[in-house]
């Protein structure tokens, strides 16, 4: 079996598992307060062009999405995000579950425009009720998005302003940020990413770690109290230090943009064996997510041999699928699945 | 000043506030446990043909709401309502607070259709991911709607049919149930939605009392512990007669449905004389909220005498208003704002 | 039968409800920006010396406390409160139910100590461990307590200064402020209440209204969006000017102190009588509520013809009883139960 | 610098490590469907004997606590646990973020006894105001306690029975169960564990693994739908075969029993270096954390070679402090420390 199904299907790349060998046996405080971990936020704060940067590492992208938008909202308030935003879809309602409401809004192919930002948040104060409604209380965005698309940089300046006009915080979920600044056409850097955003996360899990992800609160005033929240959050990690470790080797000797690039890479070579043999690509990833449109009897038929996810309901006839490479896609994969097409 | 805002801008009506003075003196035990409470419960399941239910009287209808969904879900469920469900917009996230997400479908006039609801549960479960995202776990509508529209009985019969395949409950938010009891064109009646519907409430705040939602769980196995829950979600009363002895009024004498009856016909009188006017009716409401599309300078002038809701944002060179009656518009009222045309 | 369980077994004192019947066919806006309203909280803000105030007028008690508290804390924080505060103990977990954390202190006779709360925070921070703890936000008093006893001027002022100097808000729960404001041997007054504490909330459903309770923010910034945070906790009341209208009656020609003074007057000849015949007095209430050990089979003969409530559970051979007496206690009432002693 | 700090402070255990490190480049579906995950469950179910239990695989001990038991609670209902039970005190207010209070027991170095549980409910049922308060809606005891002491099986035969005379479920937190199992003077088994409680977790952060905790819920009916809560509490790792992997290992050739036999041997020959010292013992663990009253300059001297905590504030003159060993605590560590007193 091949497996496309995601970015997490393997261990660690290599570089990092060897670090975590190499550590093991070492003993250090818990919680975070481990020299790895204060390394590892100094090369993040350092890569990101953002000293004042408050850096907390965490296990998962639901957990870290979870703690941040409850630490920044007040009570009242609820967090903008494209109807097919990771929160407002997949995450089993753990946003509500914090107390607030997802506002969602229409999008093209995951992204959300400016300038529907800013029509959202003008209609809700000319509305005469709308002290009896959520107010939009921070954006949340997806770079990529679920669809694997990437926001510009003119596309994220212009949200940035948006926010900043409105005073509301911009949020990017990064889960997968190293495909986006490893994407065909990129033209921001992770500190456009920092300078843009109030907070995101660099994702790891998805991009070489164990697990991990790395928040940057470039505003740290948002959440003067993270660590507890955190806690409360259920998302603190005893061995802390793992993340740190994990963390230190993705920002040494530029790992994390390695790995982003060459699963970039290996999404695109395979995309284009699709187009090749005339099958149709459903979006316009640049990224390492890759969707087409099949028969359900050539699905049926592929599913003998690779593993990959049906992309929503199962139509009638087709249905579309996603492909995902990552740190682990070999060539050898990428050619047996390319034979089978 | 004339005032169309809603149908709480009076008191009480005189048959409910007689009966308030009268017993105003009297000792009563107090949250609910008083033989006022107990005659009003009894008439309203007489009423409702369900001997079997259990009637809970509480305040206000955002409580009303917030508490039952609360009772009814599982931690992991959310409620499915209209884009436009009263519970989705205008209550400040309520059903957010206590952790469960509404989940919004597309919606005619307010009103879903049982084909809507069939389509997003059978499409929820034959998603792959489903055990990631929200579940459905009960539907919410209005009747009437918050666009003054009504369900039929075949509507509410086929919502109902969809409900129990799917072993969710029905919830029918009845905040001005008597106007679509006392509808133009209703073919249902207080025993249908009783029986076509695991839990429902009667509204009283907007059909002639001080303020009092009855509460009716036709099916009392879905929330085995109701009054902690209310307890706990502040929507306990403490002089808690006061609901009894106002519900007992509204079920005596059939005051609910003549108040309702009364409002109707002054709606559908003045939605008359907008049309002899020229003026375009919004939507197709046959109860107590009348919709009309003005001019910004009509809606001006008409402000100086008049007060009335814009609905939604104001448009730019016209907007729709919304125009509603109750138990205290008066012929007066009716005859000095047509004069005003 | 005769009432003494509580003060809220009657209706409203007649000067409320004159108000109520007078303005009852009016028309007003709803959700409390009426001019009943604006009366009522101009004259409560006069009563409390409080210019810069913000007045919020809200149903009952437990509503009260979840919101104010909910809006006040910080996600990571949790109330400091008497273990037997009511939030602690009779409002069914609202406080927890909105994400807080009770973090409970000993009491003599319902009263915390300033050096209890000062002692509290100091161990707290001097824990290494504290971030993994919750945080005390802000402190809940009640005055009276539910033991009836009141906090004097100078243990008032302690308390203010002990959460001052910690940074923390004071919040007096007043559901029957008057009878502090009336009791025996009484030191301060309103006016010291809204100087000495950063938000606290005057009673009327306890104290002469069908229901209702004054919030008085003295410290507006604490919760700069509390009406969002009132319509999301289901507390606001669609027709508001029945909270303004009581206010405005409670708050003309010294009402709210004429009812409390009186009711207490009451009390306190009831457990006089009590002592004069021998009963063992439990506590040392000042106020509208007294205590008594009874023998079982004393409170079974008096139940027969007296309503009362048991104060904690029922003891093997006696009992604590708790006896209440409101505006509507009459002479007779005291009388009839002098007579059955 | 040695660290007793506690029983995280190194990686895993090299057999647990190998495993890892041997599976790393393998591919698998993520999110616990994998064959390692499925191999762990089953190893579980029968080290428990009982192939009843549902086995879910989670990261760390707060999410784990705060999940279970927001999964198993009604909404009124509240946890019963002894004051000093990690829930209580050292997970931020995660239980009450979920909307639950945590209703607390005295207890005796940790332990909460049989007739205390029983008399908590008995009279919570006996008071006439107790649909008023949070219901006791489950109870949780730590195995072992905070204070490194165990409960016999006597006592957890008593404390089953009361609960299941109540109708509530028994939840044991194992995080360091493994220790408890180990203990000098342990009279019970994994099989009585699972055969005595409802659910239950195996701690694997404490007693050899990166991370992780394994869930047995022996009676599934409890959480229907565990899956989507673990999602929404953000408790769901993506390369959930990590989990899988540790745990088969732990439960393959007794991994699990021997490390903790090992630290358990290794606390009590360092709890016999103090007393044969004169050191004072503080309480009577059994396990592998230890407590001491000692000088604060003795403290402060070890400080300065030695990484421990102090167990609450800091005394004036004395302080307790607290020293816990794992599966890398060496004999030359123990050593080391003893050389040093």
């Amino acid at each position: 079996m091949i497996y496309f199904d995601s970015d997490y299907m393997s261990g660690a790349h290599p570089e990092v598992l060897e670090r975590l060998v190499a550590t093991n046996a070492e003993q250090t405080v818990g919680y975070g307060s481990d020299g790895y971990t204060q390394r590892a936020q100094d090369l993040i704060r350092t890569a990101c062009g953002a000293p004042q940067a408050r850096v907390q590492l965490l296990v998962g992208g639901t957990q870290t999405n979870a703690t941040l938008i409850d630490g920044v909202l007040a009570r009242h308030e609820g967090v903008l995000a494209a109807e097919s935003g990771h929160i407002a879809v997949h995450e089993a309602g753990a946003v509500e579950a914090s107390g607030h409401k997802v506002l969602t809004l229409p999008h093209t192919e995951g992204k959300v425009s400016a300038e529907t930002v800013a029509r959202y948040i003008a209609d809700f104060y000319h509305d005469e009720t709308y002290t009896h409604m959520v107010a939009p209380g921070m954006l949340y965005i997806s770079q990529p998005t679920e669809y694997g698309t990437i926001y510009s940089r003119a596309e994220l300046e212009a949200l940035s302003r948006v926010c900043h006009e409105a005073d509301i915080p911009l949020y990017i979920d990064g889960a997968r940020l190293g495909y986006a600044l490893a994407a065909e056409g990129c033209d921001f850097t992770l500190q456009d990413i920092a300078a843009l955003s109030d907070l995101f996360y660099i994702g790891g899990t998805k991009v070489g770690a164990l697990f991990g992800e790395a928040v940057v609160v470039t505003n740290p005033r948002l959440i003067p109290h993270l660590f507890p929240l955190v806690k409360q959050h259920g998302a603190l990690l005893a061995k802390g230090r793992l993340l740190g470790v994990q963390f230190e080797a993705l920002f040494t000797n530029d790992l994390y943009l390695r790995i982003a690039r060459r699963a970039v890479g290996q999404a695109l070579r395979l995309r284009d064996a699709f187009v090749a043999r005339g099958y149709e690509v459903v979006g316009s990833s640049p990224t390492n997510q890759q969707f087409f449109r099949l028969d359900n009897a050539v699905i049926d038929r592929l599913k003998e041999q690779v593993s990959f996810e049906l992309w929503g309901p199962r139509g009638a006839e087709q249905s579309v699928v996603r492909f995902v490479t990552g740190w682990s896609t070999s060539d050898e994969d990428i050619e047996a699945l390319i034979a089978l097409l």
